[in-house]
C-alpha cells in the first residue's frame, strides 16, 4: 500500500497540465471535453486476492462489484454511464465457466442500468484474475458534480447508511446513479462524491479539493444495521466513519437546500443532513454533548 | 489462448443490442454516442510475461507500448487521441522506481502525441505487473472510420513496411496518428484498420466484416528490411505477412483515391498498394505469375 501512495502522490507532484482535461486525478473520474460536450471517464482495476476472492466470492459477484464500482464513481459526477469497457485477464488454467460468470455478473447490472458494454480485451496468463472497467459518462445540462464546490456553511448530506458493508453491502450495494441525477437534476449540489473508503476519509478529500473544512455530527450519522452487527472492538459508529464501501453519496449543498431534500426525502433511500462544511481546513467529529474532537483518522487507504 | 478465443466468441455469440453503442466489439474500437459527440473509446490489457518481460525490456519501453498500442487503434479509426486513462497493478516487491519508469515511458509518448493521461487507478498485489490502457478519441467531421465499409473493386493501402517487427520496432513503432488523420481529411476512405496481428490474419478481419474477399500482390507488399534479417525457415514475404505488431494502416479505398494517394505519397511514410477487394469471402496470395493460392492462415492469434 505504501507503494501504491508513494506512486499516486508522485503522479500528482509530477503531472503537467492536461488540455481538453478539465478535471483529471483528484475527483471521482476525469472530465474530458470533446469537440461535442464533456464527458466523465473512470477506471477500476480489481484483483482476486487484494480487491476479491475467488475462494469465497462468486464470479458473478466479482464482476457485478467491478462494474459497479465504476458505476458508483459516475454517480458520484452526476454523470450517466453511456458505455462499459472490459479488460479481462483469466487464468491460464481456469474452466471457460470462469470469465462467462465474471461477464454474467457484470451484464446483468449493465442492463439494470442500461449500460452496454461496448468493448474490451480479453487475455490469458499464468496469474490469477485481474478484471479492469472503465465506464464513460455524459453528465447533464449542469455538467459534472465535482468534489470542489463544497463551502463554508454548507450542509453535508448522505444518502443510505453507512458501515459494516463487508456483512455483505459491498459486494450486493446499488451504485446510486438514479439517486445522484435525481438530486441533481432537482436541487443545486455544490459538491459531492462516493464514499467508498469511508466518511472519515472520504470527507477530507471532498473538503480539502473544496478548501474548507467540517464538523460531522456524531448523534447524526445514519448507521446500518451491519455495522452493529459486527463484534470486535469498534463501536458501531467507528464501523459507520471508517468501514468503507458503503457506495453511498456525500453531498455538499447550501442550508436552504438541504432543508429542502431532507424535508421531500424525493430518494427510495434516505438522505440525511450529517455535517457541515466550516472554515479552515481541521474537520471535526461534534459529540452529542456539544464537545469536539478531531475526526479520526479511520478509513480504507487506497486510490 | 484457445480459453481466450473461447470467451471472445461466447462474448459475440451472446451480446445483446447496444443502444447508444454505434460500434461494439469487432472493430478496433467502439464509437459511442454521447450527448454532443460520438467518441471512440479503446482499451489494452498488457501483463509481463505474456505481453512483455520486464527481464528483458526496459519499463519505459513497456509503458510507452501500452499507450502506443491504444493509440494505433484511435488511430485505424482516423480519431485524434483526446484522453488516456492508466491502471496500474504493481507487484508488492518492486521498486518505487518500476512504477515511475513506466509512467516516463508512457508520458514521453503521451506529450508526443499531446494526449493528457487523465486519470487511471494504482494497486499493488504479489502477482506480476499489469497495465491496462484506456484512450478516448474524436473522430473528425467524416466520422470514424470502421472496418466494415470495403467493397469489391477497392484498392488495399498499407502504410510503412511489415514484418520483422520482433527486432524492435514491435517497441519502438510509431502509431500512426497524425497518418490516419491527413488521409482521413484529404481522401476519401472505405474502410481501415491497424496491422497488429499481421496482414494475412487483419485483412480476413477487414474483409469478414466488410463482406467481400480479398487478393494480395505477393510483389507488392512492402517488406521491411528486419524481415530480411530474421534468420529461420520462413522467407522474408511469410514474415511481413504474419509476424503482426507492423501498427502500420491497412485501408481500402476506391481505385481512383488508391491512384491519387500512392501518387500523391502524401506521409512522411511510404503508401503502397498491395492488393484489392473482390467479391466472394475467400482472401488470396496472388504470385508474380498470376496464379493465386489462398493467403496462407499465419498471423498471431489474440484479441
Amino acid at each position: 500500500v505504501s507503494l501504491e501512495l508513494d506512486h499516486i502522490a508522485w503522479l500528482r507532484a509530477t503531472r503537467t497540465s492536461t488540455g481538453e482535461v478539465r478535471v483529471g486525478v483528484g475527483d471521482d473520474a476525469a472530465v474530458v471535453d470533446t469537440p461535442g460536450s464533456a464527458i466523465v471517464v473512470t477506471t477500476d482495476l480489481v484483483c482476486d486476492g487484494v480487491h476479491f476472492c475467488l475462494e469465497t466470492t462468486t464470479p458473478e459477484r466479482v464482476g457485478r462489484k467491478a462494474l459497479a464500482v465504476n458505476l458508483s464513481d459516475v454517480a458520484a459526477m452526476a454523470a450517466r454511464p453511456v458505455a462499459a469497457f472490459v479488460s479481462l485477464l483469466l487464468p491460464q488454467s481456469s474452466p471457460a465457466s470462469l470469465a462467462r460468470d465474471v461477464t454474467r455478473g457484470m451484464r446483468a447490472l449493465a442492463a439494470q442500468f442500461q449500460v452496454p458494454i461496448a468493448g474490451g480485451d480479453t487475455n490469458t496468463w499464468p496469474g490469477k484474475l485481474v478484471i479492469n472497467v472503465a465506464v464513460v459518462g455524459a453528465p447533464d445540462d449542469q455538467g459534472p458534480l465535482l468534489r470542489s464546490g463544497a463551502r463554508p456553511g454548507d450542509v453535508l448530506l448522505v444518502t443510505g447508511q453507512l458501515g459494516g458493508s463487508l456483512l455483505g453491502h459491498h459486494l450486493d450495494f446499488t451504485p446510486r446513479v438514479h439517486e445522484a441525477l435525481t438530486l441533481h437534476s432537482r436541487y443545486r449540489l455544490h459538491a459531492g462524491l462516493d464514499l467508498s473508503d469511508g466518511l472519515a476519509l472520504d470527507l477530507r478529500r471532498l473538503v480539502q479539493e473544496s478548501g474548507c473544512g467540517a464538523e460531522v455530527f456524531a448523534a447524526s450519522v445514519p448507521i446500518a444495521a451491519a455495522a452493529h452487527r459486527l463484534e470486535d472492538d469498534r463501536s458501531a459508529l467507528q464501523h459507520a466513519l471508517g468501514d468503507g464501501e458503503d457506495f453511498e453519496l456525500l453531498l455538499a449543498v447550501a442550508p436552504d437546500v438541504a432543508d429542502l431534500i431532507v424535508g421531500d426525502q424525493p430518494l427510495p433511500v434516505p438522505v440525511t443532513a450529517v455535517g457541515r462544511c466550516v472554515a479552515g481546513s481541521d474537520v471535526w467529529l461534534v459529540m452529542p454533548d456539544g464537545s469536539r474532537k478531531p475526526l479520526p483518522e479511520l478509513g480504507f487507504q487506497h486510490q
